[in-house]
Order: structure tokens, then C-alpha cells, then sequence
């Protein structure tokens, strides 16, 4: 199972981490960091740069496609959606995480489909006629979405379980140790209390515009 | 607030990235991922290279301390481990996810203590003197330790409530949408079905030989 990562400035590592140390653990997952260019591609927060192995044009097809989000996702960069409408039909699987659906919708993959993305920028896939479903993990056909940053690690399990069996998620899952507790209960907006709710807000909106 | 990340060859990414996405977005955090040279350092998989960008020689304190594990932690880099026992006596706290313990317990970090660690390197812990807790957090004076790779989330969120309040630790757990909804319940030894069990335990054993 070849899976590539797409890689471009700004983008969240841990939507890329914790999709790819789930599936990486698969028997069989082969995986490739693509970028513009190969090399060192800087995070959004401008401190994690994880390294992209291969550059847009040397991959032309994967059996798994991964697109991460970024805190702002308003303008995706044309060369990386056209890069996607290509791989995208070659693909078994296209998982984004967080506002990665932005992309994915841009390249057409979303037409009249349900999708996630992180709660914060849900107006934006409607703004491009994509419906929004606040679930974890959404599953139109072929495509995955899921929530925000950490939910890559839940969306890759749930691959997992679709392309491999539950019994390959599951050792994953224990390999992983992933029995998470959270000190607090505060990971959704419905769930947090409404003042710092807010305050997100207002902090992503000032990112986007 | 300056937060080291110790990387190392065959580190686990997630160990790493988990921790450092809910660190990274606590107000006033500086992040510096230091190796032995500055430049990409290879994950346990083989796959995926973490940008250093400072060497041991450039850092000689830090407020925060994260030091990873890896798929084998059997044999501590002494390199490492005498950079650890610089450091470690000028933070304010001390961290390690999964196996980064057994690099806490060479460094004297874990004396007279009780850690967590990934839990088929539970023995290992112990074996150094170390009382192994199958916590998810484990803390000790200003020693935190955690349970393996996905648990650096929760390390750092604790770690958070700590240092900056329950405020800001709830801040960016909605900021990252950390509102885990696992597919399966199979992520520590008491859930996960017996067979899954041995098969992972079996596999870490062939890889610390």
C-alpha cells in the first residue's frame, strides 16, 4: 500500500504525524512525503519541518492519498490542487485531515458530498457547496475526511479497519498505545466552555482573512 | 517558555509531534528540536525526517525537556544520556513519552521514582530500578512520563494545566479538535484482545534482541 503525504508551507504536523505513525505501522504501508520540491517543508507554526522525499511531479499515483490541513486553508495553492485532481482518481483511498478537505473540494473530490474538517473552518466548506458534518471521521465513497489535527490518528484507524480488517487496526491501536485520556473534556466546541469557544474563534477567523 | 525536543536516531514521530502541537500552541513557547548535528534525523519507521535544528553542544538548559521513544530503547545513547543529565537539572519540568523514559532512568532522572513508559517496555523500566505505573501520566517531582507515542498528547496537555492553568490547556485542546473517538477500544493490554496482545508484545521482544 503506497501512501503519500502531501507536504506544502504552513501545513499541521500532526495531521500528518498521526495519520501517517498509524498507518505506517500497517504490514505492507510504503510512505512518501511529497512537496513542491524535496526537502524540508516548515509547519505553521514555523518550527516543524518534517521532510518531503519525493517532489509533486516524481508521484503520479497512490494507492493512499493524504492531504493535511493548516491553520489557514482559504486560498489552496493552485499547483497542489491540480497536483491532486491527478492522483486522486489512481487513489483507492483520499483521507484529509482538518481543513485538508479544503483542498480535497477545490480538486473537485467533494462534489455534493459530506465531509469533515476542523469545527472552526465548517463555514468554509459550505461556502464551496460541500456539507458539513461535525462527525470525526466522514466516509463518502472513497474519500475520508475527519476532524482537526489530532483526529488523523482516529481516521487512519478507521482506514485501517476498512482496507486491512479490525484485527490489523486494533494491534496498531495497542502498538500505539492509543487509549487516550484527555485531562480535560474540552476537544469540541459543544464541549468546551463557550469563553474559550470564543476565543479560538476569534483567533482562526483573524488567521483567514 | 523554551521547550527542547531531544531527537535521535529511530525516535517515534508521534512521541515527538504529539506532544510539541499542544506545546507549540501555548502562548510564549520557543521550540528547538536538538540532535546530536542539527539537520533530519530518521523515525523509527524509516520513513520520516524530523528537521533538528540545533546540535547537543548548542543547548545547554531549557524550561521544558521532551525526550521520546523509540521502537528499542535497550541500549541508551551515552551521548545522549550525559546531554540529559546537563539539561535535565536546569528545567522546570522534564518530559518523556513512551520509552524516552529508559533515557530519563540512565540520566538519574528516575532515581527512587515511579514512571511510565510504553507498556511492552514495562520490564525494562523495571530492571533499572524504576517502579513501572501503567498510568497514562505518570508525575514525579517535576518528572513527567507517559505511556507510549499517542500519550504525548495527553502528557503535554497535563503538563499545560501545570504550568499555564486549565484555561489555556482547554484552549488548545480545542484548538486541535482533541476529542478522541477511537473506532476500536484495543489501545492497552487490558482491552485489547489477547492475541492482539502477544502478537505486539512478541514483536517489540524481536526488536530489543
Amino acid at each position: 500500500m503506497k501512501v503519500a503525504y502531501l507536504l506544502y508551507p504552513r501545513f499541521t504536523a500532526l495531521d500528518v504525524v498521526g495519520t501517517f505513525q498509524v498507518l505506517a505501522a500497517a504490514p505492507g504501508t510504503r510512505s512518501v512525503f511529497v512537496a513542491a520540491r524535496a526537502g524540508a517543508v516548515v509547519d505553521d507554526t514555523g518550527l516543524c519541518a518534517l521532510q518531503a522525499t519525493a517532489s509533486l511531479g516524481d508521484i503520479a499515483f497512490a494507492d493512499v492519498l493524504v492531504v493535511p490541513g493548516s491553520d489557514c486553508s482559504c486560498d489552496p495553492d493552485p499547483t497542489l490542487v491540480e497536483w491532486i485532481r491527478v492522483v486522486h482518481p489512481t487513489t483507492t483511498w483520499t483521507l484529509s485531515v482538518g481543513t485538508g478537505s479544503s483542498y480535497l473540494a477545490a480538486a473537485g473530490a467533494l462534489d455534493g458530498a459530506t465531509a469533515a474538517t476542523h469545527w472552526a473552518s465548517a463555514q468554509r466548506l459550505t461556502d464551496v457547496g460541500v456539507t458539513y458534518s461535525d462527525e470525526r471521521v466522514v466516509r463518502a465513497g472513497k474519500v475520508l475526511t475527519s476532524a482537526g489535527a489530532s483526529a488523523g490518528i482516529d481516521l487512519a484507524l478507521t482506514l485501517l479497519g476498512l482496507s486491512h480488517g479490525p484485527a490489523v487496526a486494533q494491534t496498531v491501536q495497542l502498538t500505539l498505545e492509543y487509549d487516550p485520556q484527555p485531562p480535560y473534556d474540552a476537544g469540541s466546541p459543544a464541549k468546551a466552555p463557550a469563553d474559550i469557544g470564543g476565543l479560538v474563534s476569534s483567533y482562526y477567523a483573524q488567521r483567514c482573512t
